[in-house]
């Protein structure tokens, strides 16, 4: 059975033009004019875009004995109602634990997946296992990203040495590293003293992790990679500093990617400021929201190319889990969601006010991270021979968010009460309707893992340039005998 | 009759895949596998790329009663024989000259071109006149770029309430302005000083135009099109200055572009301390070439994309115009070479050295800056539909530049010597073979012009964001009467 | 008869100390323990400081047929009132007036001034007359700073190429170059558009001014400086812009100084919003008030070291007058009161807060702008031999700003209402106590002119460097036939 | 008995003027004209300055089982030769050891010394007993500056939790944090991995210890200083990196300075690529020489301000101690000397070419770091009751530097064959004359310990500032039940 998408406009990251769209069997098979198929979408007076990429979610992520309350069930269910059709999540290895064991572990929570998805392996810890298994996850499982936690001491945090080491074991495979960028061992002193001083509420988690230490983490990590000589890929980025360190870097030709939040574009700190304390600590994540001035950085970011990607974070938890931690800020699960609202809330506070171009906004939900995540033109394109993972998006449909009618498993929303203009008429995930007219038509278990291979352009680039400048020694006659 | 390009691997600014491509009737008509055509060209071991656009050259330009050396017959020769199968060249109006009468001119100079071409508009003075007939330059001839002097005083330059008009001009027609940006008043006071000084040989030229001036000019137009509301295209960007207040631009949001010339990235300014006065007069350009530091600046910015296109200001005088100059460096023409060998000198000292990635190359050498025009997809792009101007290029080809083998009318070469590795195999413009394994089958009149829309996607969404963030009064009761 | 401070702790721009200070015949002659005089001023509890200077006051400026209210009379008293011991005020010379007979014009505008004074000369058009006259200014008048306007367009405002000149002009005599530094003709531009559009009330002053007009000026002028090679100092450096460029400069070894003034570091543009016109004209002055970003940048250049000056602008309008600018508001008197006002508000939001240290604060009100002009140590010191213009700071005496109790002619005051810890207990100019306790001691015409001479050390320096770095011809044998 | 110094221009970091100085009991008693004394110093074409302090020494420094070559003798006797009257060196625990012990053992090295000195006390590992002995040190023993060390991985370097913890003591005793900044976790993998590859040259020291490593430990630095609260002193910035982490904290109203070496302001890599393996490995420090663009920065920022003291690291080897690093470059010792050399190279290349002032010169060689280390006015100005610590320098005294004629106890100078112009004619420690025409005249054993008390105007200030801005927790009523 064939599916053409009539009387559409095709956006995406460079070119807009009026096509339609045929898809056979999962693929785009033909784009052109007048094309017929066994369904038709109207997509009149619409755009056609490539269906947005997350690469970064925690669904049923484990903490404290409990998960995070979306799964690969409401979480993919959530990202489809909102025009996202690939999401990647994080495997997280516990201490000690293999990566290959971790992997399995996903693999189980997987699927149920309505959209496809593929994962990042996170480095929590460092031995020999490690550093054999990273080689086999590369190779034979299609995993070419690495995550690094500069924070969560005692959790999942790495030291430098150990990240160093990663990072130049990624740049022999040609995989690119992963860095949540906080420095945990002072978020962990600022945490203690403020508890300490009374500082027990959700505004004293903002207070524990200023702009300043994730702006230091990033430049750190920028550091490490570039002496490693690996691609980097920073997430939530959420601020003038962290940015500043990543232009700063790119402007300097070393190859790094910002990854702003939805959230941090359009939400602020008043928020952890609210009377409310269930209020405030729903919006309890890490980064902390920040202010106007940051956000104006990140638009800018997005403007010009200093930042790529547009992401949530998604790791939802509800107001009874989020109550761990009355009377004390830590034991607060750290994670909001976002998925079903990223691409309305981005297209509203960014295309609707003309900071963006609709090709720019493809570029940063879709087409700029299936690049570098190495998946495109297979993800992220309106190209014959991509998987139709299609948004037919309707510029004009508006709603205000609410809680009471999102797909997410949670019972509030960060963003309630905003008033989006811009919405999915249709969602497709390879080839099928999973959205329609706000109505799920969803499939558990539909989504596939994407593999996604190494040594992508970039990286080989980076490694002739980093062959090239390499250290050689001084030819010196006559050294002396050695000393004292 | 068609042609198939076969087994070369197609590489535009965001894919690289091998495929066939089947042209007919100056247009790509199928990309796939096994496709067959009346001709056929072998590209086995070759990249298949959009052929390269030079938004930057002035063949046959008038200068003290001469014209430079390089017509649009040998200039678009050139530039078919290393790859780049569309030149956009500048019409200049005398003092008080309408723009339509200048058009003429160019129209006029063009009919023998062996590429497409198309101009920019250049504003020299203003005026009524100037002002009503960039409506129809705009939305009759199809030109959206508009070019003003900052320097070159008593002759281009244009003040900055000129300037301002006129950006606000194109503001309203949806069109883009260019910049020369160095402060003319300045190069004009230092040019007397240091002839004064007896510095009157041509590094007297480069004395005479440091990078701060040329920075001090960047800036200010930024700001001029910040106020008019106005995209900025900064031609021949050569400094670390001009090219930070374009990036400190970008990062608050603004819509501006940087274009470093190839000889910038690869010559620096130890040439015109060369003992002889002809290798130093031959180099004497606008702004002239700085040093490494500049260079790496240069680099760096085509890798991080605060600067998008590599151009070549190709103007072209002999070594006789050039001595015109003996004694007194204002008098050398200012201008080189470069056409034929742009994409190889980025090639070698970009993509050789793993600076640039394939798909980058391609970005900077042609896609940006058909999209920045609004000639995309019809021009930058290996896209079913489009023009087939296409370079067949082999990394693998190799020769060292002589100005003995070169296509260009003068009698020198400023890369004289230098040895470049990746050449064009064959070069088509619109489907017709014009360079083929080092021989030139071009045919004079081939080219055509090409018309460019205006408000494109940027010029739109920067009319939204102006319009919204637009001086409002504020309302008042009770105004007290007028005073004193 | 001679005067001792007793019992206070001396407070310099590098000193804190317990002594006291004997003063005769209107100098310190002494400075040590258990010292005794005539007339004896307690300073228990006080600092003991370098009386303020403010280098940046229009009293009696001729505008549109009418004067600014405050002369030097009611000028200079509430100098005294506020611990401000000297003002240097303007000398602006009419279109084709000579620079000599401006200054005689201003000579007897002064001879009512109650504290000691000095006098920037303005260079508002250009001509052989200046270019000679400058040097009877400099080395017969003793003044060696000279403003220049790149604003006010059709009046005050210069060009590029005059300042260029003139900028060479002042490096030959060792003069300083100053700048009113926002660009004239975007300003004019953007005030006709915005009173064309219906944007006439006091808001739109600002809008007419926006920061990237008064940073891309600032940067122009620093460029020129370099080139001409003269020291600059940027007056009234209101925003991140402005302040970004003399950063940028410094760290390139520029020597370009910045002077905020204390309006822009305490108040914000909101007043321009007040639904009150009287309210919102009353604070028109160039640069406007700008927003909390900015404040924070001025704040952290005092603190830095990149700024290095608080000053005032002092040019008072009263509200009749600024009444002429009801319907259009290019029409509004330019400028505010602040000379009572501007130590006490920079001590309260200053040093009460930690900002600034107190020898820091005699810094910026005192000392470095008596470096600047070289003045100092006769001024800005608390040095044997130096003038005795020294004010007796009580840290812990509070007020509430209203204009009913200030010595300033206008009738309100723009820190209406704000509460301020730090104030003068005694002023003294040249050892006579102009101040005290609340009260007004003043006489006048006890103010007398101060010569300041050329050749300081920074310009000394800065000779040095750029004739050692000058442009040099390349030495060449056999330089072709002169051309074509 | 009485010292006068006659004819000369005194020259402070503030002032110049010609006036003769009085010494009595080693310290200033007069500053005047016509004064005499028992033993008069001609000055006649000399300027009197304050005495070099040089805040970075390691004399007598053990390492690897044997000492530094210069010792508290032999060192302070060079520096004396050198216009220096004051070093301050560095008390190094071992592990484990506590701060009281070590500072024993420094006091036993010092007692041979001819100047003045003081230390730094290194924090070097973390525990109660380092906590606890802090306050002893500050408040008993007049030592307010605490050197941390974020390299030498092994040995002396410290945790970010550490150093953390140890900033916050500072910050509550009023003390200043020191550090030396380079990443010693990627140091110790980069020369692990150069070694492997066989770069066990000299040139392998420089190679492993980039820019980026010493940039990225002095922003991690700042950070962890300003969370903490306390002002950082950041020794030996060698980079612009460095410079520039510096130079964004100053922007944002930070407390840092930053301390450039007369090694790297005037030497350049090239130095490591020697084919002498002596001459390279003598150069071996750290950090190591860099190129021109950091000269150049550092030079800016002496200029500007944002750099503050100009020091030596004087640690010096001899040619056999060096040689225990043949074959393996991490056994090279450490260090080069300085002392004699620093204050004529600065001026040679600072004055005489007009970058710096000689009242700048006085700044950055003495009275700066007199201030930060909160000994001034005692030392670091020419002052009455100030010790009588001066330099009679001469502006045309010149010579070529060699280690043949120096007093250092080493065999070789890494200035060998500078020409330098200006040169001490006199120093004089505490009013005794050390140095007179080239000829020591030291006393063993002269010099004495300068206590230095904590809470100096800018600690108290910043600690306003973070208290005034300190985080509050948000008042609310009803806080939920604890969850899940």
């Amino acid at each position: 059975m064939t599916t053409v998408i009539k009387n559409g406009t095709i956006v995406t990251h460079d070119l807009t033009y009026a096509a339609d769209v045929l898809i056979d069997d999962g693929k785009i098979v033909e784009i052109g004019q007048n094309l017929t198929g066994d369904e038709t979408l109207d997509a009149t007076g619409c755009y056609v875009m490539p269906g947005g990429i997350d690469p970064h979610t925690h669904l049923e992520m484990p903490f404290m004995g409990t998960y995070s309350a979306d799964d690969f069930e409401s979480g993919t269910r959530a990202a489809l109602a909102g025009g996202t059709t690939m999401v990647v999540d994080f495997a997280l290895p516990s201490p000690g634990q293999g990566l290959l064991d971790a992997l399995k572990m996903w693999d189980n929570k997987s699927t149920r997946a309505h959209c496809d998805y593929s994962f990042h392996m996170a480095v929590t810890w460092w031995g020999e296992q490690v550093f054999d298994e990273m080689e086999t996850v590369v190779k034979d499982r299609g995993i070419n990203t690495f995550k690094h936690f500069m924070a969560y001491k005692g959790a999942l945090m790495v030291q430098d040495d150990e990240m160093y080491a990663s990072f130049q074991r990624l740049s022999e495979l040609g995989a690119i590293a992963l860095v949540h960028a906080e420095n945990g061992d002072v978020v962990a002193d600022l945490s203690a003293k403020l508890l300490a001083d009374g500082n027990t509420g959700p505004e004293g988690h903002a207070y524990s992790r200023p702009p300043q230490v994730e702006g230091e983490a990033t430049n750190r990590a920028i550091m490490i990679a570039d002496m490693a000589g690996v691609p980097l890929y920073v997430v939530h980025t959420s601020c003038e500093e962290s940015h500043e360190a990543i232009r700063r870097a790119r402007q300097q030709g070393k190859r790094v990617w910002g990854e702003p939040l939805i959230q941090h574009l359009t939400l602020d700190e008043s928020e952890y400021f609210n009377a409310d304390w269930d209020h405030a600590a729903r919006r309890v994540m890490s980064p902390p929201f920040r202010n106007k001035r940051h956000q104006d950085s990140l638009w800018a970011g997005l403007q010009s190319g200093s930042l790529s990607v547009v992401a949530t974070d998604h790791c939802a938890f509800t107001t009874a889990q989020k109550r761990t931690g009355v009377g004390d800020f830590t034991k607060i699960p750290n994670g909001t969601g976002g998925l079903e609202d990223r691409m309305p809330m981005l297209w509203t506070h960014g295309v609707a006010t003309g900071r963006l171009t609709p090709n720019e906004f493809v570029a940063v939900t879709s087409t700029n991270i299936a690049k570098i995540l190495n998946c495109y033109p297979r993800k992220g394109a309106v190209l014959v021979g991509a998987d139709a993972d299609l948004v037919v998006w309707d510029p004009q449909k508006e709603k205000t968010i609410t809680a009471d009618a999102q797909q997410s498993a949670i019972d509030y929303n960060v963003f309630e009460g905003q008033y989006v203009t811009g919405l999915p008429r249709y969602t497709l995930s390879r080839g099928r309707v999973m959205f329609a007219d706000g109505e799920m038509r969803g499939q558990e278990g539909h989504g596939q893992f994407v593999k996604r291979a190494p040594k992508g352009e970039v990286n080989k680039a980076l490694s002739s340039w980093k062959a090239l400048t390499a250290p050689r020694p001084v030819e010196r006659s006559g050294i002396p005998a050695s000393g004292v």
